[in-house]
């Protein structure tokens, strides 16, 4: 088998070239039933539709019909924030993959409107930022904030998802203009030579040349990425800011292959290693990759919430220290989770390794959905693991209460565009055979394979997978065994199969025939999961996990009397699982057993004896998925929760 | 006894009027020896004279000058905040009070020079702000981030300092002046209704109305006080800002009685409850009173760091919610430590109670000393309990690396203040008779008593007070047993004293005669402290203390192979106590024991087995005091120290 030659529809964002270094090539996939698919739908039926009204009130289209008219008077740019176009694009991206799976003539026709008022604010010379086309200054001065690569990065993106969709070029004509401007604006000889103070140009650049076979489109993505840490973006730090977030913010401290770990604003770092990761998928670089796989290991083994979450600190939207992992000031912000994802797939698609695609999971289910409010009309920006009953957190974006739009509002339509396109981060074919790496019900093309999954997933821990389609001869068929998966069971067709999973996968190898059917049985108990002994914030504490999902306990779930900031669990008290069907679009529930401690309200809170008597016996606690939590109001929530221990010493 | 009906030579900051109703008064109080004296010196003799080529570099200085020469061409304001103008007034207070307690004609020369600059830059009606005189706007047009009024209430604070100091009015003049401006430009039926967006001015203006008995101050104190809360800031938060801090940082979120608890930036909180402590100081006010009481508990219960930091988000430098204390993110401002012992020294005067000196303790000898480098010449803005080595800090005021001045330089002249005039927060006296606070070598004079103190404190655990004058007749002589010591024993002229301490309080009461003399000796054992139990950012941790001491381990000071992140430590093996009479300037270390944990790189942290195994014997560690912590270059560093427990379920 090899991959396809050619871009062709069904394809999703990631697309390897056929000469590239990819190990595992994604796999075209639609989703029909179950979580992901209820999910989506609410993506297809109230968020994408929302969206053009949104960023119709915001201004950001207004923006471009303003730049279309440059022989009127200047009109002002509205909005509080530069990138504001790149809102547009990622709408369009996410509005394109869903035309992609699923056609809908309005959405296609209110696609085309936003395109037709994008393409007259294109200058003549390709150039396309609204905020400097509107007397925002001078293009390409300001390459810290003024975020004309990020936004272009964006365009490109979404012209290739509305060209994969519909074939159509008009988006794809500007994009390509663009980034033919870039090209000859920048380089080492050219007018300018820098980077953006936002990586994502990147990716786009390597897709555009996975589109249209461009090679100076690879190169000038190579080009942004070396250039990269070498403290271009020091001069603009301060612009219009009153604090300097440093380097490290900026992506510019050093060079990606000098970095040993993931540091500064967390979505910045992880756009550009997705970036990064690209490259060496088109260019083979293995030393490149190990670097990529350190960066990643450094990024999953120190600095991830148990739900996924990226981006501890509130402080720039930062990475933290290693193993400054609160759970009360978690900032975690959902695009940072879902730039998580981005690095993540490209790793898997670089290594063929399951690893990448259990922390794909986790993210997925837990601080990614989070981030999108149950009916797709209200939204997290942060996204902690513990919200005090009156938090005090200021208004506007920052608040983990659940908010219609944010000033700043860039994660409601990447959050869009990631369900929008998310069956295409489910499976793969390589040159050994097909894998699966996320469960759900639907059928997945990739390569010769045509393999159609029924589950109930994440609820039941049951995946039948069907064979529609394969190869002639033997080849494989691969099924990833989570991380958290301590065991499981499966058969083909009616015979048991040898259950071990070397490096994670579950292979079976022979000549497959259409209807063979592999019935893989998770092993899901509930786990009290602890953390590292190095998180210092979470230490004495336990969080309840089954399959793939984190729990949390949110106080109106609790009994009356009980206070979350008061409870201590108790681990060795069995759990139970309930089937909630009209509960939060239909979920499990977790039952565990755990007491309040004596409120404590002296006025110095720090003594040498030991504190905390227990009050009552035991009583039930209900945990929620987390990924739902925050639906029904602003009380108290927590995914840690102390244990009941010993008195030590 | 009565106190002093004129504010006259050896008062501090606070002097109470004599109709107010003031439990205490404070004492004039000279320090001559021992570890305050060590470090006012310094003070004195480095800080306070490096501080106008300081404001000078940074164009303070430059500013007033400018503002003087309203004939020529307009010059640009120097520097990045409106405020600028209140570094220039707190050095002048620390140089004020640093005259008063010793004359030094090089220092009393640079201060009147320096006020010469200042006196030709107000202009005719009064007002002085250079930042708005020299093009930043119009007055008073910008109440949230103008500073305008926080400008003046350091402007008076520093003139008043001056006038107790030296007698001279050439500063109070300028004060009273803008003071009379102010009076006329606000209130509810002035030019503007409406409160400064950073408190400060409310103490100064009752300050000035002890000063100069013009009722009017005081009224306008109150009007400012009262009218707090009601959301008249809202309109400016956005100038200049890119994200909106809300209300509660402004202190604008509720009026102040009817807040219940302490929120948003913990300096504008603290500096806005202290004007309202002196307000109830000088009322009676038993209402007011009431509420201070229980939102000083809020602050100290549940939002104080053990070295008695407080505001622990970096986010806003905002106190965050009921025991949210991590130990390495914690803000802890050293101007917040300043803002936390002004109000409750207040606190202590309004109500005789010894919690508010035990916390003033806490938070001198630890969390505010801390922001002062031992050589007075490197400082620190933020006041962590835990800094990981290569920690990520943004460069700029918000490292945990010792710096040499701040582009926002609010710390250091604030630090200078308190230094300077730090024996006035020492002693009191009352109707009842005389009180001491704090413990440090020197004489103390309060009403008709002058106490003479000798000590090794906090090194050391006797504190011997001699009478050098009484008032004849029975009266009573206090000593504040801090909140941390569990036992101690107190003789008078060698005979044995009762040592018990209701409220806090040793008092031995008689008619004293001069020579009589109190040694008191303190238990002051090693304390292996606990955190509240809901605390989760120090669960299963220890602090080392002694005597008011916080204790921290720096990497510096330990064994080879001992990462102090791999830490834990034995609470039951003996701790030793070694003096280090060349360390650090001078300070006793304690020896502990402990052991390092294998360290875990697994790519995923959280999982359901039990880790973290032991790898060592107990090895000795060795503490030194957080105040003096980071002296030595910019390695590890924490306060809590996880323990060795038995391993739970």
């Amino acid at each position: 088998m090899s991959p396809e030659q050619t871009p062709a529809a069904g394809h999703g964002p990631i697309v390897p070239s056929p000469q590239s270094a990819a190990v595992l090539w994604p796999a075209a996939g639609r989703v029909s039933a179950g979580m992901w698919a209820q999910r989506r739908a609410t993506n297809a039926d109230a968020s994408i539709p929302e969206g053009p009204g949104r960023l119709e009130e915001a201004g950001n289209l207004a923006n471009f019909r303003a730049a279309a008219q440059t022989d009127t008077a200047p009109t002002a740019f509205t909005g509080d924030f530069q990138f504001q176009d790149s809102d547009v694009y990622k709408w369009l991206e996410a509005a394109a993959w869903q035309l992609a799976d699923t056609p809908a003539p309005a959405l296609a026709a209110e696609t085309e409107k936003i395109i037709a008022q994008i393409r007259p604010a294109q200058r003549p010379d390709g150039y396309l930022q609204t905020y400097y086309q509107l007397g925002g200054g001078t293009p390409w001065s300001e390459l810290g904030w003024g975020h004309e690569l990020y936004c272009a990065g964006h365009l490109i993106q979404a012209a290739i998802a509305h060209y994969r969709a519909t074939g159509g070029t008009e988006l794809l004509d500007v994009a390509v203009k663009f980034a033919d401007h870039i090209a000859a604006a920048f380089g080492p000889c050219a007018a300018v030579d820098g980077v953006c103070g936002h990586p994502q140009i990147e990716t786009a650049l390597i897709e555009l040349y996975r589109t249209t076979g461009q090679q100076r489109y690879l190169d000038l993505a190579r080009y942004f990425l070396d250039r990269r840490g070498q403290g271009t973006l020091t001069a603009g730090a301060d612009r219009g800011h009153d604090r300097d977030p440093g380097p490290e913010f900026w992506q510019d401290h050093l060079p990606i292959r000098q970095a040993d770990e993931v540091v500064g604003h967390a979505v910045r770092q992880l756009y550009l290693l997705a970036g990064a990761a690209d490259l060496a998928i088109e260019t083979g670089d293995s030393e490149l990759t190990a670097k990529l796989q350190d960066l990643w290991q450094d990024m999953a083994g120190t600095k991830t919430s148990l739900t996924g979450g990226v981006g501890a600190r509130y402080d720039w939207e930062a990475f933290g220290d290693p193993y400054e992992l609160p759970a009360d000031r978690s900032y975690n912000e959902t695009c940072a989770a879902i730039a998580s994802v981005h690095f993540s797939w490209r790793m898997a698609l670089l290594t063929g390794q399951t690893r990448y695609s259990d922390l794909i999971e986790r993210t997925l289910y837990n601080g990614f959905l989070s981030g999108v409010g149950l009916d797709g009309r209200h939204w997290l920006y942060v996204n902690p693991l513990h919200r005090r009953a009156h938090a005090h957190e200021r208004p506007g974006d920052q608040t983990a209460t659940r908010t219609e739009w944010f000033r700043c509002a860039c994660c409601p339509p990447n959050a869009m565009r990631l369900l929008a396109s998310l069956p295409h981060y489910f499976a793969t074919h390589s040159s050994e055979g097909f894998q699966l790496h996320q469960y759900a019900t639907g059928i997945y093309t990739s390569g010769d394979f045509t393999v159609r999954v029924a589950t109930r997933y994440p609820w039941e821990s049951r995946i039948t997978a069907t064979i529609d389609q394969a190869p002639p001869g033997v080849t494989s068929f691969s099924l990833r065994i989570p991380a958290w998966c301590d065991g499981f069971q499966a058969r083909l067709n009616d015979t048991s199969v040898d259950a071990t999973a070397p490096d994670g996968w579950l292979t079976v190898t022979r000549a497959f025939s259409s209807g063979d059917t592999l019935v893989l049985d998770l092993d899901m108990p509930v786990r009290f999961t602890r953390p590292h002994h190095r998180v210092d914030a979470l230490r004495g504490m336990r969080a309840l996990e089954r399959g793939p999902l984190v729990y949390c306990l949110e106080a109106v779930d609790q009994p009356a009397g009980v206070d979350l900031e008061e409870i201590v669990i108790d681990p060795t008290s069995p759990a139970t699982v309930t089937g909630a069907p009209n509960l939060l679009g239909g979920v499990n529930t977790l039952t565990v057993h755990g007491r309040c401690q004596r409120p404590d309200d002296s006025w110095w809170p720090y003594r040498t004896e030991a504190q905390a008597e227990l009050l009552q016996e035991n009583v039930p606690l209900t945990a929620v998925p987390y990924g739902v939590w925050g639906n029904r109001g602003s009380g108290a929530m927590r995914v840690w929760l102390p244990e009941q221990t010993p008195d030590p010493a």
